[in-house]
């Protein structure tokens, strides 16, 4: 018997009544200060794959983080605000208690078949086989779930402090144990580039996510073909001003398809 | 007596009880079907704007184009689900009637003074003034509110149906007649690129957005001081696949600072 995966364990959730699910917080995923981001937009979206009214597969997806959540159980409610014939929006607000932790809107949709071509090609990099993982174990436990392979600008190794000059990072990245890619595994992955400000800058200041978007431009199939592949994963800032920043981002499959493109603002003191 | 800007018209927003304010569609700024995308967006972006609770400026906004407004009154419903002490998270929805026709999430916080720079400089091109406006009067009213001058990509002027390989535009804009800037007009500006896919197949597909985020790097210093000048937009397609494409986009003004990074995508037929 084969065991459960710890992704599979983080993102559970048991229905509570209509548009309502209850999940916990993973100790797998364990951020410095609360869950790793990644797997709270995982919850957030697999409230709105398992509820029952869901038309369409998962196109675009905005988690707003409104607070740390805290360590144990919350509830997930995840409306459908509209729903026409073919699409579906959707808006999810996950609370502990009174509280609002994280409010999030879904689009989902059935796709069809269309003229179709991509403008942001995979950069040339070598093989996840040939890139070598980092030494040393991490300060924070969500990136042991994760198979990172660096390829350019990974966690500096010593903060020197010294302006970088840019903040793109490049890497091979896949679940740890590797599990077959689904589109809430995708939505965790997406969040997986640490702080861009810490590469500009090798500098720990501190920061926090407020919100990310994810664009999924993979249907079913193509998840499906996609496996236990490693993704190539891009993240680049392009402005940081008075305490936050945004990245951009870009998530190929070993065959060189874009599965996903994300952004977000990130919070920084300093 | 100087006139009222119609822009002001189309955002202004009555009071209608908590969290809930009435406004109307605007024939200056209709669309084939519908309103501008832009206009709406502005719309529920002014709604958080003009709440007697709202802690700050905007930092990132998610419009959700659930359904195409019908002309006539709606009901903005603007809700703050956290407020914490310097940032907060909004939930918006637009109704008309019983239908939601929008949501949105917005994400303001009082901003300090810290490091910054920036990833993305403003491409070189020729000033404002001697880039020439496009000849010919265009089919839907709002592009009338926008001075546009194409320095890259315009609106094709023969539908030839050839694959141009990229789908980039670059113009200079800015409201039509002139407008000092605000984060709401900013919002609003951050929808004018026509579809991508129209210029990357310059073949006239039926199209409609359903989602587009901005993120605000101005500060409300530096939108004050951009006043009227006009702002150099960029945008362009990363994955067009099975019935939507995205986009990325970044607005500077006329000095070269980063007001705006926006991002949407499009749903198209064919």
């Amino acid at each position: 018997m084969s065991e459960r995966h710890a992704f599979d364990t983080a993102v559970a959730l048991a229905p509570r009544g209509e548009d309502l699910f209850e999940g916990h917080t993973s100790p797998a995923y364990a951020n410095m200060i609360g869950p790793y981001g990644g797997i709270t937009a995982a919850q957030a979206l697999h409230a709105v794959m398992q509820h029952p009214g869901r038309i369409g597969d998962p196109v675009a997806l905005t988690v707003n983080y409104a607070a740390a959540l805290t360590d144990g159980p919350f509830i997930a409610h995840a409306r459908p605000a509209r729903t026409n014939r073919s699409t579906q929006h959707w808006i999810v607000e996950i609370r502990q208690g009174d509280e609002v932790m994280v409010t999030a809107t879904v689009f989902t949709a059935l796709r069809r078949e269309t003229w179709s071509a991509s403008e942001a090609p995979a950069p040339q990099v070598p093989r996840p086989e040939d890139v070598p993982r980092p030494q040393g174990r991490g300060r924070v436990e969500w990136i042991h779930r994760y198979d990172m392979r660096f390829v350019e600008g990974e966690i500096p190794a010593i903060w020197e402090g010294h302006d970088q000059g840019h903040s793109r990072t490049r890497l091979w990245v896949r679940d740890q144990p590797p599990r077959p890619l689904d589109f809430t595994s995708l939505a965790a992955i997406a969040d997986v580039f640490f702080p861009r400000i810490w590469r500009r800058r090798a500098t720990l200041v501190p920061i926090g996510t407020v919100t990310m978007t994810v664009y999924f431009h993979a249907d079913a199939a193509m998840i499906a073909a996609t496996g236990t592949q490693y993704l190539l994963g891009q993240a680049q800032g392009q402005a940081f001003h008075k305490g936050y920043f945004d990245h951009s981002g870009q998530l190929w499959n070993e065959a060189g398809h874009l599965l996903a493109t994300t952004h977000q603002v990130v919070y920084y003191k300093e």
